[in-house]
């Protein structure tokens, strides 16, 4: 095959060409010496301009400072280095556990029931750090979790969401499929009765977390039923079931998106998630991701105005600080504005959720009008840091290009 | 410190979570088999629409065909890749050497003397193909080979031209700073005259190519004149001289921007480039080389249609292929609207040249207003793409990175 | 002078041409029998997406309603007739005047003193049907008598106030200037004091209601103190004072801008504002009037989409409502989600002002925010009734026109 | 009914506010002495920055030039008052007769035969000045004209071309209709063959000239064949037709659409155009209908710019050109860079169509890309111009309103 024998080739110029400057990288502060890069010190929070912590009851501003303070001082100095490995960083995993916010809203089998407007500011603060994190969280709570307390028998419910609340089970939730996306009325894998159980077959593609998850929520069509079915399957034990990691991403490399094939993979009967009878009964869970997805935006962009007003602070151009240039206020300005918008709406539709009146529509419209604009919102941000934009020790670039994917959901 | 304990502990944790499931990644064109990966094959141009090759003469006609022949065929099969794993393609420089464009416009001295159309649209089909590639080329031929052809001296051109027109040697040029970016005016690394030659001293920051290059041309601020001089400086022997890489970049991954360090750095008098004596000498120099970076962004632009072309044409949603519906034939149309109007407005800005008429003023228009569309049309494709726009296997999610630096520069 | 022959021979051409076709204009509702335009009735309001009204008190909804039907009723039929002619429709003052509105959050004097949340509200509803009708309001309220009510003496008060807030004398804010905008520190006009009062000299630009206002607060500059102060000026009997309607504008048609000249202007002491001493002074009275602009823009996006959520469900194309079509949908969901969010960042500030807290980047940050969506808003808007969003008939090319100067105040 | 009592009142209140005040309007040169108004004296050309003149015949630089001189002597100075009245300035039509542009690229029938880049340049530099007076000619000369030259009788060309070409005889164009806008293929109005002619019924929209034009081409269904077919009326004797103005438009004011009413309307025999068979066969004329509506948003975008750069280097801020401001020079430089594209992609689609090679295709997207284009274009210069930007007196106001229904075309 010609790539082998151009990377031969590669080989030998590669020792030519670098055998003269192999060295170490510069230290980005001594590169850079201009600018606090977000690997060593977190910007301070400058984004809540509103005052949203004075619409917060004192609980969900509790929620707040504490998973802020653990995603400063445990995510910030490590994510750039993960990211550009395109691995997960798994010693977070009991630091986000303790937080005790990974079972989201649920109540009950160990799980604190957090009201709504906690959980995602929770998530929203870990987004700001990083965004990967965050999702890890969504899938394994918003989805996963959601879809067992919400349509799990008893049995499932205190089989798992204890050690899943905790994160010492990690959770998977597999619905998106090669041919249709996330188009479930199209869904291909079939769920085929057996005597004891079910057999799975089909394929999955970009499912979160499981390449490392022990736990797969498997959606599948029941070929009698022609209705979509849940599963639960323990990766451990799954003769037939691969999960392999999805390469060459250019955003959210820490999440690890799998490809899942499912051959003749057998499901036992208890496994099966009884409450769910057709993919119509997931639209609360739905909405719930939806609504989620919107604060995990609203957290990205936050850090993204968090890190470029400290930048802009400390470079200075033509001996002034750079944030004081008229062009640069216009785009911390439209940035700024946007961000109190977007808490506000996230806002509004947790009240919405608070008060039973939340609809898929509000949900939809939060989700797909606050991405868009943290989009705009980032892209301005990579704009104001220039050349350093392009480099994931300030933390921008990182967020600019998770914001794609985030966008794209 | 503590990240190495947490790395301790994330190995740990890492081969716990990973010992089950640590198989090589799915081929993506069975992981997604609807659609033709760009590292399989390059997707053919469609972006073409108002038949610019009319414009062109035949010999500009056959540079652009023998040009994409090459980057199509030697990298696209392997950009990804590198781009991933954020290194250079040693083995594709005697291919592109062998094009024998890499001289540009220079003329005499084994440098062929294309017309700048042609090779502005050298370095669009490989930008097309691998933005980083055609940055690698810009950096050797538009910035360091145009300052020895335009201010070096008899001897240094004979010296040098014939074999950086055959990228036998590689060079990178070295001009912007940590403290004020490409800002001449504000340029701090000094020159020093002393006996037999020049000490330089001080420091750069995203010098291009730096880190393999065999010779650097360095700009530098003369003690005595307080001027710009330029210095040709072969890396091989050079005592104080350090180029490191810089790492955790998110675009033009390919190119291997460095830090370099310059610590009593000796040049003797005949690597000093004697025509160069202030920044302004320079100004023909960079609005030639911004015309290159605009034709890059017509480059980057045009693959980026292409693939969107192909792969919606590929890719069926609802029974018909997603190219037919009103939404992504609006996006389609607006990027091609604007590929055609980037195109002939570098076109016009070449004839200009040509015609002895370009101001620095019409280099700037064309460098910002393509650059600007180019990275709208991008944001449009990688929209189009959904979830196989965050992977490099289509093409797509790379150049929407790459165009992020040069939409900087 | 050319022109006039031009006119007479236009004449001759006109009467040759029109004699055969000079029909009265059909019917709107017969031209275009398929939607209904807001001249007839004015459309149910639909933008309130995420129940504002449930933020707000029950005297704020009381307001809220109680303006919204005065404006659909007395505004909507005629509107668009006076924006044709570019007059004022006076007979709508009393009708404004019993709304109880007037004179904003002023306590005393006759003044309800609203919260400022139903001031807001108030406005943004006659906004919605009008923009030039909120206009008319605002420089009435939060401009003048607000000076007044806060700087003026209690005699002033007394004399001023009680038939302002019944808009039976209606008043006039006059500080722009033809050189130098609104940009006070070079503001030119003069007051020079002489026995028994002061001397007026100067010329304002853009000042509104001043054709008609029974008084004029100026503001001009102390030539003993440097400083700016404030006169009221009664219009009946000034000589020197002429207030010339500006005409040829093509938005907010319904405002009676004027250039007032100010020529040896002669004004009581008792008419100086005594606690207007500078131009510090006016900070809040501007940040009030700036928020107060922002919910101007808050109504007319709501009426826009009004309009449009109307009009795209009568409207059919291919036998369906114009609404179901994919890319009409994504255009409404932007504007619907703009709004949402422009609500609750307008209601947002409204709070911190509530609590004390607002500053005057809090207002600005808001007008600038909240009138850039509106414009975008808006302009999606004029582009969803084709044809008929040219035609002030339908409401949208009114609003959209509207909202030019709304942005650049 | 209660408009009409409020009329009184209005009389009433109107007399009792006006009395003190009813003076002439300040003219515009007292009431804001820095910047010329573009009644006094349009600006210079200042947008042809890349030399698109260097790109033209000499005879279609002599066109432009005469057509430009013509544009800013006998349009500039009158088309503000006409605009504002909302009539068709009658005495410039032997003006723009005597230019020997109206009949376009048709030859023969006393049709100069321009070529196609100097019948688009013409009708861009009549656009420049007033975008109502270029869709006049529009109408009359590519749809009306063109529909005759193409698929008329030889006897219908020899008695209707010439006058036409000479703007003698002035004609309208009839497709639209209420019901379905401008697609053909839902087209209501019959033509039923009857002995001697034909009996055409039916409603027609937004039918420009059609109040003052001596003759309409009016399509209609054949109610045997179901075909579309064309029918020439005279207006003058035309019973059962009429054509009544539409009123309250916010743009393109001074053209005068009609709504055209058909009952029972007798054409006889020879007045159907006897080559016009079905819709398809328009495709070409649509195309180059398209096409010269592109050229009209070029034309208003530079108008505009140019415009706005003579304004902001007249008008002063802080002591110094308000166009030498960073922000204000971006927009300056985006306009620029757009319109310089935007005539390019113009200009190459008239090379195609003169190679005898353009499409369908390459029209729209010339018409969208470009259309979209100035749209964006004339926003930025609306805003530079502050609040002259609201005041036709200096064109930019006026172009922008005007380019709302080019857009939508």
């Amino acid at each position: 095959m010609t790539i082998n024998s151009s990377e031969q080739q590669d080989g030998v110029n590669k020792s030519a060409r670098t055998s003269y400057s192999n060295l170490p990288a510069l230290d980005v502060s001594l590169a850079f010496p201009q600018a606090t890069p977000a690997t060593s010190k977190f910007p301070p929070c400058a984004s809540d301009y509103y005052n949203f912590d004075g619409l917060l009851t004192s609980e969900e501003r509790a929620i707040r400072k504490k998973v802020r303070e653990c995603a400063e001082k445990e995510l910030a100095p490590i994510v750039a280095e993960y990211w550009e490995k395109a691995e997960f960083p798994f010693q977070v995993i009991p630091k986000i556990g303790a937080l005790n916010i990974a079972a989201g809203t649920i109540k009950g089998y160990g799980c604190p029931g957090l009201c709504i407007t906690g959980a995602a500011v929770a998530l929203a603060e870990i987004a700001r750090v990083d965004v990967s994190c965050s999702s890890f969280i969504l899938v394994h709570s918003n989805l996963a979790m959601l879809t067992i307390a919400q349509y799990g028998s008893e049995e499932q419910k205190q089989k798992y969401l204890p050690s899943m609340a905790q994160l010492k089970t990690i959770a998977s939730w597999a619905l998106t499929e090669p041919d249709y996306g996330s188009d479930a009325s199209a869904l291909r894998t079939t769920a085929t009765k057996v005597e004891g159980g079910w057999i799975l077959e089909g394929q999955k593609r970009w499912v979160g977390n499981s390449t490392f998850a022990d736990l797969l929520v498997i959606l599948a069509r029941n070929t009698t039923t022609k209705q979509i079915n849940a599963y639960v399957k323990l990766k451990k034990h799954a003769p037939g079931l691969t999960a392999t990691k999805i390469e060459n991403k250019v955003g959210l490399r820490i999440v690890q998106n799998g490809d899942v094939l499912l051959k003749n993979v057998f499901v036992p009967d208890e496994d099966r998630v009884p409450g769910f009878n057709s993919f119509q009964d997931t639209n609360t869970t739905l909405s719930i991701s939806r609504l989620m997805v919107a604060w995990q935006s609203i957290g990205i962009a936050m850090g993204v105005y968090d890190m470029c007003h400290r930048y802009l602070m400390e470079r200075k151009q033509f001996g002034a600080p750079s944030a004081t240039f008229q062009i640069t206020q216009q785009k911390l300005a439209q940035m700024l504005g946007n961000i109190q918008a977007m808490i506000l709406a996230g806002w509004r539709v947790c009240n919405l959720y608070e008060d039973g009146k939340m609809t898929a529509g509000h949900a939809s419209l939060a989700k797909g009008w606050i991405t868009s604009r943290a989009r705009e919102t980032v892209a301005l941000g990579r704009e104001l840091l220039g050349g350093n934009g392009i480099s994931t020790d300030f933390h921008v670039a990182k967020a600019f290009c998770d914001s794609e994917p985030i966008y794209t959901y």
